[in-house]
């Protein structure tokens, strides 16, 4: 059964390290992993905010967010 | 190829939440996964901060630290 995982980014350095190393890591037998660019797509930050997002890059697994490293704040974006 | 990846936590809520849903799903393809409780096993902390962890939950993939939200401050193990 695969689960749906959102990483959330803003294009920045370390959102780009994080997505190579972290959220394209996970098991692909588990896990479609969505990428969103939210400094792209701002229609998808209140979504975003519900999750428990406050930074990116976040990765939102099981409705839980995970914020990796820090590379802005949402509200910046 | 397995690449090497180390998740280091302290038995916090924050931790155990970022080692299910993180840290155990990395490919298992791809990644042979280390668990490391600093907390129990704190010879192992300089190695975490040469890493260039400096908070726990961490995961260092391929060289890199990975803060994953926070639970505690190395300093404070």
């Amino acid at each position: 059964m695969s689960t749906k995982a959102t990483f959330y980014h803003a294009g920045c350095p370390v959102c780009v390290a994080a997505e190579k190393n972290v959220a394209l890591s996970l098991d692909p037998a588990r896990y479609e992993v969505e990428i969103v660019d939210l400094g792209k797509d701002k229609a998808r930050i209140p979504e975003a905010r519900d999750a428990g997002v406050k930074s990116v890059p976040a990765l939102v697994l099981e409705g839980q967010a995970f914020h990796i490293n820090f590379g802005a704040d949402l509200a910046a974006l």
